[in-house]
């Protein structure tokens, strides 16, 4: 850190900004089930990066080119080490909690259904003891009832009811700081693995 | 509701997933500025759409065509009533308070700097009172030191220090999430306005 840098406002106290990587941020896997379009795939890929996760799962995807998609600025190593998945059941297998996102209207789940805020809280705690999937259906059809029967929870970002559909994208996102947003509340800083605020571009 | 409806554990309990627009919705614009590829304000505009704002303003936007974004899917009515401006200073001129998003990193600014999740305290603090408009610059160089002049505060999504530049459509939606989860603690529901779960498109 140079001098010019620790005189910058904009980096202290490092309590609000620096956010380390919590020790089980590579318990996660973000699994996109059936996208259609690479640019989604990027990104995500970019968000995942952004927060700090390293593991994205793909299966069936519609695009076999994802690994060059142009939106996933700064994401080229997520995208180079994503793995495909000629099903679901493979993609978690090695997953102790599945985690579907969805809007659920029309569907007759018989799933837990929790708002993101209270299933981050689930997944952090779960993260602490195994591997945790969090899965994001297909662009126009979401999650199908065969991919939420390996779904032990389901999870929905409170939006307006008149416009529940996401972009897959933004998503991700969201769901990816809601899930890191609890490390600033819990998370003890390590050496060389802190979070600093984002710019957009 | 029908009854098959209300027998869908999806949709109950309400206070688990109904979320009402906060009465102080309508005092926040979302003002990009030199904003380069549509598709960037389309998807912001979605957003949007999916956490209850509609006071988009774009101030010099490259592409005069974002009208028609393919990327708004469900937005097409925020995008209808954007305002274009010339500068920014008429852009927020109805606005008691400016809020800038960016990293900050390599300038030397003066301005108070908090991250997302204590910014939006303060905005929606401030909302109650007036105008709030929330400024997101252009994807490859962010908000100009011209453009901080305009602002009170400047807010920071927490990311990975090695990746901090976001998407510009997903750095929107995450601060949108973030003013919007607010209203899960305090806002009470009227009826016709409120919040459901969304799935990913």
């Amino acid at each position: 850190m140079d001098r010019r840098h620790r005189r910058n406002p904009l980096h202290g106290p490092r309590r609000m900004f620096a956010l380390p990587t919590p020790d089980q941020s590579g318990q996660y896997c973000i699994v996109l089930a059936n996208t259609r379009n690479p640019l989604n795939i990027g990104a995500a890929a970019r968000a995942m990066s952004n927060f700090g996760f390293d593991d994205l799962r793909l299966v069936q995807p519609f695009e076999p080119s994802f690994r060059e998609a142009r939106s996933a600025v700064g994401a080229a190593e997520i995208l180079k080490s994503a793995r495909v998945f000629g099903d679901l059941a493979a993609a978690v297998s090695d997953c102790s909690l599945v985690v579907g996102t969805t809007a659920g209207r029309g569907r007759e789940l018989q799933h837990e259904m929790r708002p993101l805020g209270q299933a981050a809280g689930l997944l952090r705690r779960q993260a602490a003891r195994g591997r945790v999937a969090l899965l994001f259906g297909s662009e126009k059809r979401g999650l199908s009832n065969r991919d939420f029967s390996h779904c032990h929870l389901l999870l929905r970002i409170p939006t307006r009811e008149e416009h529940g559909s996401m972009n897959l994208g933004q998503a991700v996102a969201v769901c990816l700081y809601e899930l890191r947003r609890g490390g600033l509340r819990s998370a003890k800083a390590k050496p060389g693995e802190k979070m600093l605020p984002a710019n957009a571009g």
